[in-house]
């Protein structure tokens, strides 16, 4: 990422800093860290000032020579204990601090105190969460070749034959791992499920020894890495034939999908957008069987802001970038999820003004392999 | 794990519980919760009660089947937010809580002191982590067979030419991450290193388009996930021909490692141990290079007690499972780490009555691929 927006989304926070009445804040969450300098090493800290002059870095002796490359921009504190050393350092010229208190621990709290004598401690609540929820033109193309990867890789599993009778969920998962790690993926985005058969019902499968048969459903849920940004998508595929009860909840699960994603509007709110998705189902007497929230943010996290959920009352905002996965689950039988990742815009030409991008491209249609 | 294990550990810790003076113990920590009960899902809640029948398990409803399964020895209680929802349930009958302040953050303590009003909330300070440095069989078992898996792969990688000049970095570590899963690894212990040529002088280095070239020194650092156990290994490799300096980097790393592992003692602290190591190698004039610890504990994390640094002030105990890495590094030329993971054990008959099991196998000679 260029270095110019890692300056523009500090400058981002420090009017949030500011309208905290904080003279500065202690970033210490590495994803936030990551996204505010550029730096991915697994120590560091970071001071953002309302006035940029108070700005600073801290790593240990590990990552030196990485964040010259990484953080050319800041100046550097080399220290083992970074949060501390940070405050030790930067604590006599600022009055009130603001820290992450949602992610640090009661035990760190009372180091940073002891650090910051005299400091004034306050939370910074989400404030770079909130910013992160929002992508900006170089996040979104790095979320859309993410994305692009894994639509290869399943592609280029299902083109090879790879999900077919006979085979392990283990084995079908690994061989869909490896074509996204060849294809360019850093890693994948979270433990890839796999699930066939009466598996299909368990919404959050471990990949297992069950050996996939003829008349089952496989729900296939995954998500490469590349740079530090993740895809998110789910499909599931009918083998060898298809049931009515299969097909039903399929077309199910497609319609309460597509009218999840055609609601997306900048100004709603994750609650209203849950609630379209959830409505189609429970109508069709499935209600009780999705227990999950409809989506959720994807970035440098797997699962960030914004959420859409009963309980998510935030408006959704120009450039989140969201799932939409609704479930259908009958224990015992099999399950249904179809999962896309979606970014929105405002476009005054779309409808309701909002123009809904859609990240992962893999067909929808009930395919029986 | 036979239930047998989680209920034995669980035993271990009232003792603690009681001995910090609290009637129960509230457990979020994920891998502490699966020590304590064998649950492997991404969201739980634990209670452990001074006395046994205080004990509670909380996860969503996500998990409902997959709980009754590998927790069906304690009542299930199901709910989202399982912390505040267990301290909800029991919080009227208890008087005084253990939590565990270096992983709750500052936002979550106070909810939970929300949802416990009128209980008198203490730190469990590294109660669990205290416990799960101390191996029991079946886990020395697991360690084992993670450690078997990477040292296989590493074989068979080399043994196929997977080491060869005109490979990259992170077609290498791909190959070798393949091999782990294949060998029916759960996942990589970490993000596997290779480093070749100067790129082997960072200590921690993420594989990345470097072709491997004759004349290189190549660092790879990786390990298995088996049941949830990690193993962690390093081994160095000349490539085509060897340097005098590359064989007396090589040499010296090697003995220091070789002096460190034969210095593990029961009640030795994990300061002395680093010491020994660290003294052969500042003796030669490289300390300024070795800029990190000798070691750490090893098990359901990659990295758990005990330490092996010069900040160990606390002393080895029977069955601590740790590993044993000196590294050397000169900057643009490149560097050596030689690593093994060991087990501890009290054994009159060895050498001060500790004899120390070698897990990771491999071969430490100086070999030129």
């Amino acid at each position: 990422m260029p270095e110019l927006e890692h300056a523009t989304r500090r400058d981002n926070l420090r009017r949030k800093i500011a309208g905290l009445g904080a003279d500065a804040a202690l970033i210490t969450n590495l994803l936030n860290i990551r996204y505010l300098t550029g730096f991915t090493g697994s120590n560091a800290a970071l001071i953002v000032g309302a006035d940029a002059a108070r700005d600073l870095f801290s790593t240990d002796g590990r990552y030196v020579e990485q964040s010259k490359t990484q953080v050319p921009d800041l100046p550097l504190l080399v220290g083992r204990a970074s949060g501390q050393a940070v405050l030790a350092e930067v604590g006599s010229s600022v009055q009130t601090l603001a820290y992450e208190t949602h992610v640090t621990s009661v035990d760190e709290a009372k180091a940073l105190a002891d650090a910051a004598q005299g400091v004034r401690m306050i939370s910074l609540q989400s404030a770079v969460e909130d910013l992160r929820a929002i992508k900006d033109d170089g996040e979104i193309e790095l979320l859309r070749q993410a994305a692009h990867i894994a639509d290869q890789a399943l592609a280029d599993l299902v083109a090879a034959g790879g999900i077919a009778p006979g085979r392990s969920e283990r084995e079908i998962a690994l061989d869909l791992d490896f074509r996204m790690l060849h294809l360019g993926a850093e890693t994948v985005s979270f433990e890839t499920i796999v699930a066939t058969g009466p598996n299909s019902a368990i919404p959050h499968h471990s990949p297992g020894d069950r050996v996939l048969e003829a008349g089952d459903l496989i729900k296939i849920d995954f998500g490469s890495t590349y740079r530090g940004y993740h895809s998110d998508m789910t499909r599931t595929y009918a083998v060898g034939h298809v049931a009515d009860w299969q097909r039903e909840i399929y077309e199910l699960v497609a319609q309460a999908q597509r009218a999840g994603a055609e609601a997306l509007r900048i100004g709603r709110t994750g609650k209203e957008i849950d609630t379209v998705s959830r409505d189609i189902i429970a109508a069709a007497g499935y209600g009780e069987t999705f227990a999950h929230s409809l989506g959720h943010g994807v970035g440098l996290d797997v699962h960030e802001a914004p959420n859409l959920s009963q309980l998510a009352e935030t408006k959704l905002e120009d450039r989140v970038c969201v799932t939409v996965e609704p479930g259908v689950y009958l224990a015992g039988r099999g399950g249904v999820r179809i999962e896309d990742t979606l970014v929105l815009h405002e476009d005054a030409s779309a409808a309701g003004g909002t123009r809904t991008d859609l990240l992962t491209m893999t067909s929808k249609d009930l395919v029986v392999l």
